[in-house]
């Protein structure tokens, strides 16, 4: 654990899950599908945020099967009423503080410009939906000093790539509180057969929701002898959120991915997420295979119902054991949740 | 625990739930709100089914401000578009068999007609909104055989009353397998107060869903030394469904009754639900309150939503902590989970 | 114009569309698609009512893809919320009116469950989605004295063939009131050509909405010199309501047949609706072809859309040109288009 | 008409309404709304774009109850999720290009930023929703030469007010293509009264829809002897759109506002729209009235369901009627109604 590379053994021993995870436990898992973080840390500024990118494999060449789904939309995420109307995805997903969405979504939107004849063309051409997902952050990061743009999207983009990826407070989950801890980015993959044939669904999710004390790993409240100083622990979040990607192999279409985003939210209750006014949680799905299935079958439906819910339980506690201490705006930090007592067992 | 008149304290043991429940710790504990039950056995026929129903005070006089919301759409219930588009319910609610609604519906319509010369008036009168809520109980009972009606109906509405409410295989809950145990009609209620003001939420439902092996209480899966037969046990349910009715006083309008709605999977979630293809899975609330708040205080929302969580996992667990062993259809029968092994802990 | 049989001629001399009728300007246009109806008129009893049927060929055998839309949701239709959920429709769609819509769901269900072994077999077989749309005839039909129920259901779909559809005062629109006139039950069809494939559309619907001095033909409001008696005129319908059925061979998803849906409101509008509080307006559409495409053309889908609004203004027209005197409840009838002054041109 | 300043007067020779204008015609005459335009116009450069706002008083000290509606969801519009789960707006609406959304959005919230220190403050203060609606003007608009951003939206926040509302080819309707003429921003409003009280309903558009010769006013398609040129008239949009605003000082909740704005396309149907799948058509409402009524009389709605579709067909054909000739992108520039032999009876 010293080295911060945790692969879930420790919580997989506290949660039982049925389906096992690909290869790196990862949305990666899933084949084209690459991760990338840009990480903004200035303590003497109050700057604590990033970005971080989920790219589907030639995404910008051909959008690919998608949906949306809002569990609870006091959010600002852009492009999900198109991506619903036509059920296509149609650029990489950007998550980021809430305040840096407009300048990140413009520096998307620059670099589609400049790098796709056909987007505002001069036959009038096309215009192009871009995802991006947002959490607020400004606990930790003062949007007045300084929000992320042009720069930190081209790195997280520079630098996706397969294979491990790395979680916790790094990329946008840099400056996230998740249940009174520091949280942040985390992700988890699953795979499943069915009628012979195998598929990976993954998930990448940035948390930022809940208080201390509703925390539930394998449905045991985590309690402390030292209780986290309320003050510390972020206990009234104002504007909360959890925005989740699922990203699957599986031949699903537009309907079918829309029905595995409506269980993501059976693994954000295991978790112990109460779903508060505040928090704008919400789910956009894709598969990266082109030929749909209309009907699948209900087993094969089932398995990724499973899939998703384990997926996003484990991505927000990854998320959690992965953070690392962040020193942001005025000086805050909180706890994270590998320096408690009670997470012996854990980081075992 | 012997005259099956458990009140919770053994599952209270098991889950930790934070909110306290109301006297009877049922739907009926929401001022005004009644419950009733008409069951019918006949094994020799194969014939386990029935009617339950919850009946706010005076709605048939005046409509008050309700929801829906469909967690998956796999059912047959009818009156949810209207009550969406209105915000209101202007009818009892009754729960029955998937093949008892035409009839049931039928049924209620007529004691309308009967009662209020409004409706289908000589000045060409208005129409009236029915809810029927159902779940398939096919393989407890023959539906070419007995189909309940206006019996049922009658003897569910007049025996309706408040305080203390039977639970498990009764009433609509009567033929229902839950995780492939015999299941049912479970209740539940929270109290909850912000600002000096007290309200209270209740749950009834009937749960007819998941395969054995899911069940889980507490964070902990149900497991057995005893293996429960899997061809007893139901483990591959056709077209499961839950359908889950929420009572409160909280001063909510259709919108935030919406979002009260929606935090019922998160309790679904958190007994093993995997919200399955073939489930039919949805619910409706109403507030007995008039006199709506545009704009609830997020604390009072908050409270609400974790009642609703809450009251959602108990009422599941209580259906199945209730059950009576049921034969039916060609002499099938399933275990009740009190029966089984591993449930001294909950029965003690 | 005597013998009833006027196929839309008039209208088109008045009303600009662009698309050509199929052979019979009727829903039955689309290859395998039947209407039937049952009409049941009793003036001494004052019954007025009826039962019509749309049915897609081996639609019991083999689900076709469908979608509905709701523009009003004040109405008691049932099986949109699985129809909506699975993107299928699994049965024949029955219009009648809304008090008979449980007797005659009943009896849509109990000829399924002679007819198929499966559903509520003896493994805890399947249910069935039932789909019956409903408009409210109790201005010209008293339900305490009549509903209709399995005779006319069985009578609708004896009867139910391709060809020449009858219109007007029929079937489910036997009691109808539209824009102050004996309305009723209409259909039309479109056919359109993409990329040299050809396709039909056909629309049917019973209209029931409106108050006399909105009807609009061609952009031009209906007005008379010798107007029409407001008292007779059921200038204030307490439930109007327009259900409309959409079929069509193009090989259209769910997903592409709900945006369809969504156009059938522009044809409504083009006829004066101003979709009425109380009015129930809502449509279901499904496509005969299994074999979908994810992604149709622009141009088909433009083509449709067009489609549907044609059909759908054109359909409300033709249920007001067919219309002959009904006499319902106490005596009651309302003027028909026919006998207008104002309808000269029109019937010529 | 020599000075632009139609009132509508030509239109309404044509086109039979029923409800009266307010003073100005305008969404304006709704007490406490202004509305500003800054045009960008540079024919040199290819830059013929805007932005346009609707700025309701107080809104960004206290949220107004608002709802919005998607007809066809191709569109890039943001601030549509929280608007509708929370039933509020609590920012202006502004109207810009969709290639200009993120650098105008980004510019909204810097001015907030500035203006409000609980926004993103110290405490990890609240975040804030802000409403930019889109139509894609790259037709007339070379993006990768100018987009809008700081400066014209700080000069048409700066310049809005009430009173008598310029339009056509100004602010974001610039460089907006209408049924293959040059389109652009249009407004209306009608005033009702229902048991003594008096109300108001404005809209304000912005239209980018339509191909020449599907132009409809007064059920009569405009047809003209001179053809335009079908290559100059733009009769291949590829991303065509009307997005829609809705104001009124009616008592409606969220819940009723939605149902307003659903009304919208009635109106849209009217001018011939065909609601095309590649076009972004939205509707956003709001009330300047706090105090709303959780259930409106029957006939508040349907006068105010009457009120916003005359509104928006005489917005679209206003924007129509006002619009000057544009030289845009590559000096292309589009006929003008006014221009047409057909419009002699508009204009006369």
């Amino acid at each position: 654990m010293d080295d911060g590379s945790d692969d879930g053994r420790g919580l997989q021993r506290l949660v039982t899950w049925r389906l096992p995870p690909g290869p790196h436990n990862a949305i990666t898992d899933v084949p084209g599908v690459r991760v990338g973080h840009a990480t903004v840390l200035d303590p003497a500024r109050g700057v604590a945020t990033g970005v971080s990118v989920v790219v589907p494999a030639g995404v910008e060449e051909r959008a690919v099967p998608a949906a949306s789904h809002v569990i609870n939309g006091y959010g600002k995420s852009t492009g999900l009423v198109q991506l619903d109307e036509l059920g296509t995805l149609e650029s990489p997903i950007v998550f980021t503080s809430t305040f840096a969405v407009p300048a990140v979504q413009d520096a998307l939107l620059r670099r589609r410009l400049a790098s796709d004849a056909d987007v505002g063309g001069r036959d009038g051409g096309r215009s192009v939906n871009l995802v991006v997902l947002e959490c607020n952050d400004a606990r930790f990061n003062d949007p007045r000093e300084y929000r992320c743009g042009d720069g930190e999207l081209a790195l997280a983009l520079g630098c996706a790539s397969g294979g491990a990826v790395e979680q916790g407070t790094v990329g946008a989950g840099t400056g996230m509180t998740t249940f009174g801890l520091s949280g942040g980015f985390g992700t988890a993959s699953r795979e499943f057969g069915v009628g012979g044939s195998e598929y990976c669904l993954g998930v990448a999710l940035v948390s930022n929701f809940g208080v201390w004390g509703d925390l539930t790993i394998g449905g045991q409240l985590i309690q402390t002898t030292e209780p986290v100083d309320r003050q510390d622990s972020g206990d009234d979040p104002p504007d909360g959120s959890v925005v989740i990607v699922v990203a699957t192999n599986a031949p699903f279409d537009s309907a079918s991915l829309g029905r595995v985003c409506g269980r993501a939210q059976n693994g954000l209750a295991r978790t112990g997420c109460v779903t508060a006014h505040g928090s704008g949680e919400l789910v956009v799905a894709f598969s990266t295979e082109q030929q749909s299935v209309r009907e699948p079958h209900p087993e094969l439906l089932n398995a990724a119902f499973r899939a998703v819910a384990e997926c996003v339980e484990e991505a927000v506690l990854r998320g959690l054991v992965e953070a690392r201490p962040v020193t942001g705006r005025e000086g805050r930090s909180l706890p994270v949740l590998r320096d408690l007592p009670v997470s012996a067992e854990i980081f075992d």
